[in-house]
């Protein structure tokens, strides 16, 4: 359901007098829609049943994340438009770590009747401008808990030369491992924030790394393009993300280098996350290279090596134990 | 983001010690996978950063809906499942209210660790069989509160003789007022189910309505290709979802019928909602019913007609308020 007519009925009121079922949702509505570009020509975006956009010829990429305050966000630290820029940005970076190119967004919120939800949709609609991906569409909804789920679509062309999605699986004995830039940034900008906020500009630059995050969709464009194996965007610690990559390809692995954003520590580079670099296993590093490069992009970092003994688990000669965060379901 | 690797980083951990930071989602999502059917050739759903599925040549549709524990659910008197089933159904009726086609479905849950994930996936997973929209990736955290987010994307095939998706804005004067069933059942359902439970065949039916909804896809294409207007689903309530439909056309209307369930008040039936239902402008009512007959489906019900004097909100001569349920939030 696109906003207009979201909220779902409570017939007979399961709320009782619940102030969350009268006024004021379709005046939100209005707001957010000004907040957000209008659909081309074609196309039908916030005000019906669903949105409709144009179809695809090639392959479809579907992905969502959610974005949760307390859990994910500290709204202590960080903004509710940064929040918002941060749901979108991260499930835009799924495509990336597909090769795909963005589409459009939904955007879900719920939340307590007193979220702000222009600050939260300055920010959805900042992060959208900047990703090509605009929010199409969503549902909005009371909760004690604000609560943000952005859905996005996204294509990879069909062709005869046009290599299909990169999957985590693909990675082989031989292949290299590189970055798209620095890691650690997002981590060290939260503790900055936690320790009463930045005071230098390098302290700014971290801190902005955390608020900011920025999905690599021309990276993984042109890594998709470049015939890199496996792909993996950097959101739970490269540690963590390494450890799917391998375990999905059936491979092992050798660091040799692990390359710190300035100002970041070993824990934040290995355990931190939320950098959304990309982790690529490539056959011909020399060809991704001259690919990043030409496109006037700064050249992936080498890491390491794919080897063919999945025990292989090694960071400068030291063991690496590859398992990230989870949360916590009972089972 | 698909299940594995679902959950967003917290560098340096913004939970603390919260035990939602350890152990336990993939065995999660090892679980729900097995709960899903496996994706067929071609496309890649659990397990990637982004699903892929095949891509369409039409129009793309993509909707989402929100169900929140306590709002939109009360679980003293519904079944995880049944909540799962909904939230699939749900977003599954906004494309049915477009005249589309169910595509795939992204399941985003946020939720206590308690929940149990198996119950509510057994219902997502017999909602998505029963609309054929499988689930192909979501993402899973913890938050105080259930909140299940679905996003669906659906396709309206395009081509010389086929109508494009149906909006809500095109009711025209002189165009008749159908729905494709009766409407008040799912209300009168939570009635029973909150004064101790069904106790004949009747009120079992009528909480069925109420626990597993029904998106009325194969209507809602037939409606579209025999040339209705406008369409929205019953979600709110007739007298709200009617009232979208005429604010957005530029109409008003007469209605000399209400179809109830049996069992359920008038005021269900106006205000309740949850009916999933199809409300449908026409301005050839016996080609709808012929094209609803010949497939073997209950005749549409005429409950009116659209009218040129948007000031005309008339059932059986007295005014009727359009206003339906809203979400509060704060302006």
């Amino acid at each position: 359901m696109v906003y207009p007519n979201s909220a779902p009925p409570e017939p007979a009121g399961s709320g009782g007098d619940d102030p969350r079922r009268t006024g004021g949702e379709f005046a939100a509505i209005d707001r957010i829609r000004r907040l957000l570009p209008a659909a081309p020509p074609g196309e039908l975006w916030i005000g019906d049943d669903a949105a409709v956009v144009a179809g695809t010829a090639g392959h479809l990429l579907l992905a969502c994340d959610l974005v949760v305050a307390g859990v994910h966000a500290d709204l202590a630290l960080v903004g509710l438009d940064d929040l918002g820029w941060k749901a979108l940005a991260v499930a835009v970076s799924d495509l990336a770590a597909m090769g795909g190119l963005p589409g459009r967004a939904l955007v879900a919120v719920a939340g307590p009747p007193s979220t702000d939800l222009d600050i939260l949709y300055r920010g959805l609609a900042a992060a959208a401008a900047a990703h090509g991906c605009p929010v199409v569409g969503g549902d909005l909804s009371g909760a004690d808990q604000l609560v943000v789920s952005v859905s996005v679509s996204g294509t990879v062309p069909a062709g005869p030369d046009e290599p299909g999605p990169v999957r985590r699986d693909g990675a082989r004995p031989g292949d290299r491992l590189l970055l798209t830039g620095p890691i650690g940034g997002s981590a060290a900008g939260l503790r900055i924030l936690r320790s009463g906020g930045p005071r230098t500009s390098l302290e700014e630059q971290l801190a902005l790394r955390h608020r900011r995050p920025r999905a690599r969709l021309v990276q993984g464009d042109l890594a998709r393009r470049a015939g890199v194996t496996a792909m993996i965007d950097i959101s739970d610690g490269l540690a963590a993300d390494l450890g799917h990559l391998v375990e999905a390809s059936g491979v092992g692995f050798i660091l040799d280098h692990l390359p710190l954003e300035p100002g970041a520590t070993l824990e934040e580079g290995l355990g931190g996350g939320e950098d959304y670099e990309l982790l690529m296993a490539s056959p011909d590093p020399d060809r991704l290279r001259a690919a990043f490069v030409s496109a006037g992009l700064s050249a992936p970092v080498d890491i390491g090596v794919c080897t063919g003994d999945v025990t292989d688990r090694l960071l400068a000669g030291s063991h690496l134990e590859v398992r990230g965060w989870e949360h916590r379901w009972e089972t």
